[in-house]
């Protein structure tokens, strides 16, 4: 199978307490097609400005992405500049200068039209929707979305994930989207808009799956060495939306283990700037870590 | 094996969004022993006041309690008045009135004195130590804290916590204590102070345990009707050390699974004002939720 990610490519300069980056290469589109290259291939939908280093288009070909969907325009590239706190929590986006993204509307090749794995990042949910529409009966759509297009475009959000069969999102967003606390009634709301699924990424501490025929809880990795979170839910969809496709197939397991995949790949994007840490990972260090979540996590029952 | 837990015993008047309750049986000590003498023997030592009702002391009688530690002093029982809000999260203390606990001191009875299992539930730290220096080496001690003793009574805090096994306490405590926002950081900040092993409850995301040998990340169990969260946090230190006590050995499996006992018996707790959802309990259905609780956090792992 292989993948389609439409995105957001970026120059990001980050500061945290631990140190600090310049237009380092990132943008939702950039992380997940790291991440999910180690699965299976990966075509980018995204926009570049022509100031794009070519040494970042060239990483992408070495990772083997595919890049027929990767418009230059005329213009600057993304730029966003966040600042972290003591916590790592959420970041404080002091820059955002959208620049060629404005005025992006993705394009996808004729020849990716049938591609069966889509992952629709963050972004304005009518672009989201404009790749569906171009889109042949994709087989497994997932989504990603955030607070401002849950305030800002509200109407054009319901209307996208009505299509998709995983809705990918935070504690915060899954609470602002539903007006309901309780994370499990949040998903099951968000279940009646449309999705097939929801995942309910919660930082440190793991992420749900819920489908209304099971729920399913991943542990996070204890990240001691937490570094920078930018990018970490981009490089999970990358494990799970990869997984998905390298099985083909969406039964509770597959589910289950994608979501495991997902996490392992979030807990090796945030140990760097940048997507420099998920370059480097190979099948070995992946299912490593895969392996440390389920010792984690794992107990026999023995009763009382 | 039997189990000896000091703590309060208190009258809440408690306001959730879904209802409310006046003077209903609470305190951290009625808690735990509820929770734990599903497992085990427990006996109690606390306080009340005259005016505490006797339909409370059958009640404990009932649940085969140990009642010879429980101190009747002049006065009126402990009171609290707590709201929570819609999100159900840190509890609104309207009023607190110590009443007879202002000059309770823990007096362990003689023949009581060599119990092996020991729960310091959340009290002043120097009568925590009041306690341990009446007991006989027990085998194994957990011990309970808050934010008040943490910022109020820090050095007590700390040459109590020398003598414990494990120190139980929420992220937002763990935090606080080591001024490290790390939970790992912090958990290995808190085992250099004494502790053998910590546990770090964290609510709806579950509780991590974590030793020098070993990390076990517990899943919450999605609890859809959590009406009142008060006493999670004692009922899960109940399930935990009761199962400890009732296994009487404590290896990593033993650990991982009373982890797994405590988040069960919270789970339960909330779904009631007061003990009372804690005291209908029986075997299987204690067994029935862990088996839930392990199918939600199951996974098989499948090469990439």
């Amino acid at each position: 199978m292989s993948i389609l990610v439409v995105g957001s490519v970026a120059l990001d300069t980050i500061k945290t307490p631990f140190g600090s980056c310049e237009e380092e290469l990132g943008g939702s589109a950039a992380y997940f097609s790291v991440a999910a290259g180690h699965f299976d291939k990966v075509h980018m939908v995204a926009v570049v400005g022509t100031d794009f280093p070519t040494q970042h288009v060239e990483f992408f070909k070495e990772r083997g992405l595919g890049l027929d969907g990767l418009q230059s325009m005329e213009g600057k590239t993304f730029r966003w500049h966040g600042e972290y706190g003591f916590e790592l929590g959420e970041a404080k986006s002091l820059l955002t200068s959208v620049n060629v993204f404005e005025h992006f509307h993705p394009v996808i090749p004729v020849d990716l039209r049938d591609t069966e794995y889509v992952f629709l990042a963050n972004i304005d949910p009518t672009l989201q929707m404009e790749v569906l529409e171009q889109m042949e009966s994709p087989k497994f759509v997932a989504c990603d979305t955030m607070n401002f297009w849950i305030m800002g475009k509200r109407e054009e959000l319901l209307r996208t994930i009505q299509h998709v069969d995983a809705l990918i999102l935070n504690d915060a967003e899954a609470r602002q989207l539903t007006g309901e606390p309780n994370l499990l009634k949040a998903a099951k709301g968000i279940i009646a808009m449309g999705p097939k699924m929801v995942i309910i990424k919660k930082g440190e501490h793991g992420a749900l799956l819920i489908t209304p025929e099971f729920k399913f809880s991943a542990p996070a990795y204890p990240v001691e060495l937490l570094f920078d979170p930018t990018g970490a839910g981009d490089s999970f969809a990358g494990g799970f939306v990869g997984f998905m496709a390298r099985c083909g197939e969406c039964c509770e397991d597959t589910l289950r283990l994608a979501v495991m995949y997902g996490t392992v790949m979030a807990s090796f994007a945030v140990e760097r700037f940048g997507v420099k840490r998920l370059a480097e990972l190979d099948t070995f260090s992946i299912l490593d870590r895969l392996k440390e979540l389920k010792k984690l996590s794992e107990f026999e029952i023995q009763p009382m």
